[in-house]
């Protein structure tokens, strides 16, 4: 592996606030970013304009986007089975509607193939085990599962490589990842978060994502900018 | 979980004749076969007609097929990054220019995703890892650590249900495959081996799928129904 390969890492960019602030802070290691955004079958295409413009902000150095239909299976409301729940408290036990079943590992290995391919060691996703702890593949047990998988699935890992998950979000509350954003400089302007945004993009307010992210920026004691615009 | 659903398994069924066989072997041990194709950048297109021919004849319940373009990674042979190496040696030793990176991790995490909505608890692969030893993702490890991810990954390990990953051709020759299949009734005839066919579909007889498949059909001491049509 040459030096400029062990510097490379594959990034899961959705276009929301919490995959730009993970990537932002790979960036800010030292790491040249490959982007990967994998259209599931969401209900709506504005997260792939924000990731585009996520990824022309950070920048990165390739941004492939990949469509793969999860919604073939059903299960998610996020696909398209079922309403995504509105003004629930964001805080409630259980697993969500909008879990799609084995979403992150579909994704980890998509970004697991394209990393070994660079010869990066590295992949970054922004999960969050306190705001959306109803989900099974955001826990950081499971990161470590899939580090340990990624050895085995692989060339690399057969000849000796290890594969690093990075989700330095996985404990951070939405307001931490918030101000850690507003550190490195980013403009989250450019964002998306809704999971039912009304015809021209604007988020609905209600759903967990859009009241997770106004608590965040009210902690933080400043305006979201996707709402002053 | 109801009856029903304990019954059921999610098989990723590529067309070819291990594949079919797993499955075949499944079905004999009184599941309900709900079958996963991905098209994941391959070549050519008769992998796909043969994998619905034999889904037709096992039966199954529900047969999805699904398109993930691994080749926008580039990497592999088989997706179209450079030439599938012919008359080599298959007892060789390394990884082929046929490995896609990844690629079993992606098509078990699809298949794990589909059995969660399912309700099903076994996904089967044809994986081999005495013909296919190059492969690090067709190894009884590999399998095992697959099966501990997927209790992580989902809902329904949350709520301590276990995936089983069968892969019952794991330890077994070509010959003993064929044998196994023969025994079952299964029509080799509607399956697809070759890694290069020509445009009329037919096997190139110099990849090394095809060098297996003839090795397997010699030992046997019967001829490859596919070659004498």
């Amino acid at each position: 592996m040459t030096e400029a390969a062990s510097k490379r890492a594959v990034v899961l960019l959705s276009g929301g606030l919490d995959s730009y602030t993970a990537a932002a802070m790979s960036r800010a290691e030292g790491f040249d970013l490959f982007a990967l955004t994998v259209r599931y079958g969401q209900l709506h295409s504005c997260e792939l304009d924000a990731a585009r413009r996520v990824a022309h902000a950070l920048p990165v150095e390739r941004h492939v986007e990949l469509e793969v239909d999860l919604g073939a299976f059903g299960g998610s409301a996020l696909t398209g089975d079922g309403d995504v729940a509105l003004d629930q408290p964001p805080d409630r036990v259980g697993i969500p509607s909008t879990y799609v079943p084995a979403r992150n590992t579909v994704l980890l290995s998509l970004a697991l193939g394209w990393a070994e391919v660079l010869g990066a060691r590295d992949l970054v996703i922004g999960v969050n085990a306190l705001d959306y702890s109803g989900y099974p593949d955001c826990r950081p047990e499971y990161v470590a599962a899939f580090e340990r998988l990624a050895a085995l699935a692989t060339q690399a890992g057969v000849e000796g490589a290890s594969f690093r998950v990075r989700a330095p979000l996985v404990h951070m509350s939405k307001a931490e990842i918030i101000r850690q954003g507003h550190a490195l400089g980013l403009d989250y302007g450019l964002t998306h978060s809704c999971y039912v945004p009304s015809t021209n993009g604007q988020p609905c307010g209600r759903c967990d994502s859009c009241q997770l992210r106004a608590r965040g920026f009210a902690q933080v004691g400043v305006d979201d900018p996707i709402l002053t615009v």
